[in-house]
């Protein structure tokens, strides 16, 4: 299962290229308007939001995935079009008219993804006007340009790739991600492209990247308050020439989606709103992985603890009070907690820190909680970023 | 059911006396210590948090509230007295103590609540040695002493009274409360001290108050986050006279407590840690009270429609994203949202707010978000406040 890093984000892999621009969705003059394209039409799978409200390129996206097979990717920041009724999904199927026939494609091979503000309409003519320019400048090379386009609030490109050996072959897996504003709970959008060139269909596909999603953007609390635009869409153009016929065959295609989906994640958590530092949540001895998921995300999500990571300020009880309030069984006396490998409960009782090491165990760009609740022998984690003032006041002016 | 609000909060109903006074808990030189007497043993009942994590003080008024008679109630802030093990408990037991020699009384009939830092001792001896002072301070008049003794990061005093007519005679419920810190989703602790001079047995009681506090407290969010310290007392000294014997002969006694929970809840959110306005959160329109609830509930605790309240700057789409997130079933394209009063969002679809009517519907001291799902006919509310700079301030520094 070894891989190595890559530079050529999503056009790492063969059978692909993107380009980005500005094409004035909004009045600043900054990239909105990304294009990934395969050399013909692929396996494609996508993991959409759970969220009831959902934007009008998520329901169009969602009935066209599950012919299994695609040829462009459509991504927009700007505007999510969504809570825009019937005229936003004229507006995205208008979008996505416009890219079959600058690809000279068919409509049905378009995928569509959208970010920015809810409620208003995407405005559809500049972005129809844009398309064939814009695929003019496709090219192997264009993958950061088009990373550079789908940004919102974030303020750093998020892009991955990495080699690796299926079938005897030289494989790769390349993506590119924006972040949700703020990590958890978050109403803002995340989302991914992902490529590789192993060949593999579009079943398989699908379940290799619901696995991958689970184990990384989801440990970032993207799911169960997902926004309504939140989309993860993998294309697989099977250009190396190998291909994995069953879960055994695309173990290393797994690993490999796993490794750039949870780089991206790691970068979208240390890019959250206004973050200055990163916290590992790892919950050990729960008598069950939910209840250990539970007790690592209501720590993760709690204010009390965001803020005090934010202050550096170390506080256990905070911790301890989350765990307790998650609703996963331990006998709360044999309770143990650690904050970057310092115990701070030990059996239910909070430990005297110094200053010095009060001061030092949270002010680190990243922090590791541990807790053991001592129930059983399931584990998970969680990633979150700190809760800061500047978070605040980037959320309390977005729309106007 | 009628009622009118009177003065004299947890004194304010006969047979009880109070005061509050500086014991020496913290550095600091507020008052930090509270008691609340009955004039003999009377019935009395408690809800406790839910938290698997639970401070001394809670562990033991659990185990002696069960006889459903009590005679005083210690209240210390400075100190939560929560991961602090045996010492805890026997610092809190040595407290009980000390209060059943300063009062004459024995010990089980003595309840015991703590508020502050967690996993801090309480230092016993400075408490010990003030009580018998403290006993001599008692009188109907100390009502406000033992409400300012109980705050932590409180910026106000929270009381309330009020005067009915039980079986013909005059009867009062009052009660005092600190806040939570900050209100949705929380780890901070709320206390509740409830005093009533109708007659009502223990088993009665605790299911009056039980039903108050899921109606009011629980509406502003204590409920699953509850701290590892939340208290809501009750104690019914009988000394009106009257007597309610049945749920139904308690329905004037009912609605007083309800008044009196409602009014000390809606004082915890405005006085929520940085707050500056609130929101009363409405759904209706659910398939089920549990869904409206999750709605509400959603709603209100996400940090992006708490930054959107704090900056005046409605965007309808977070409350949305909020909704559809929360698990509550519904056909997004009926959906309706109000803000103050103004359709935000008609049949799934946002509407444009002039920047005149952007700037009015958030920037006023209360707003209220109506949501209709159009799938059933439940409804649910929760009460919130705005998430701020001087919330993360408050928070990011608290423990050092």
């Amino acid at each position: 299962m070894s891989f190595s890093w890559v530079a050529g984000g999503v056009t790492a892999a063969a059978g692909f290229r993107a380009a980005g621009m500005h094409a004035g969705i909004t009045r600043s003059r900054r990239p909105d308007l990304a294009l990934v394209v395969a050399d013909g039409p692929v396996a494609a799978a996508a993991v959409f939001t759970r969220n009831r409200v959902q934007a009008a390129p998520v329901v169009i996206s969602r009935a066209r995935i599950r012919r299994g097979r695609a040829g462009a990717i459509v991504l927009n920041s700007g505007g999510a079009n969504c809570l825009t009724g019937r005229a936003g999904l004229q507006d995205a199927l208008a979008v996505g008219r416009a890219a079959a026939r600058a690809l000279g494609m068919p409509e049905r091979e378009i995928l569509l993804a959208s970010t920015g503000m809810i409620g208003r309409r995407l405005p559809a003519a500049p972005v129809c006007a844009a398309l064939p320019g814009l695929a003019k400048r496709l090219r192997r090379g264009g993958h950061r340009d088009a990373a550079r386009a789908i940004l919102t609030t974030d303020t750093a490109v998020k892009e991955a790739a990495v080699r690796f050996t299926l079938g005897g072959r030289s494989c790769h897996v390349g993506g590119m991600a924006k972040g949700a504003g703020m990590i958890a709970p978050s109403m803002a959008t995340m989302l991914c492209v992902l490529t590789t060139d192993a060949g593999v269909a579009p079943g398989l596909l699908r379940a290799l990247v619901r696995r991958a999603v689970a184990k990384t953007f989801n440990r970032i609390s993207v799911d169960g308050d997902m926004s309504t635009n939140d989309t993860v869409f993998a294309l697989a153009s099977g250009r190396s020439g190998s291909r994995a016929r069953s879960r055994r065959e695309a173990a290393p295609l797994a690993a490999a989606l796993d490794a750039v989906c949870e780089r991206l994640a790691y970068r979208i958590v240390r890019d959250g709103e206004g973050a200055t530092r990163l916290m590992t949540v790892d919950v050990e001895g729960a008598r069950s992985p939910h209840e250990a998921d539970a007790a690592a995300r209501q720590v993760a999500y709690s204010p009390l603890v965001k803020t005090m990571l934010a202050g550096a300020d170390p506080n256990p009880g905070r911790i301890a009070g989350a765990v307790g309030a998650s609703g996963a069984v331990f006998n709360p006396g044999r309770l143990d907690i650690w904050i970057s490998g310092r115990q701070v409960v030990r059996r239910g009782t909070a430990l005297a820190l110094s200053k010095a090491a009060a001061r030092t165990v949270l002010a680190r760009p990243a922090v590791g909680v541990r807790i053991d609740l001592h129930a059983g022998r399931c584990a998970g984690r969680m990633v979150t970023c700190d809760l800061t003032t500047a978070y605040v006041r980037i959320n309390a002016g977005y729309a106007t």
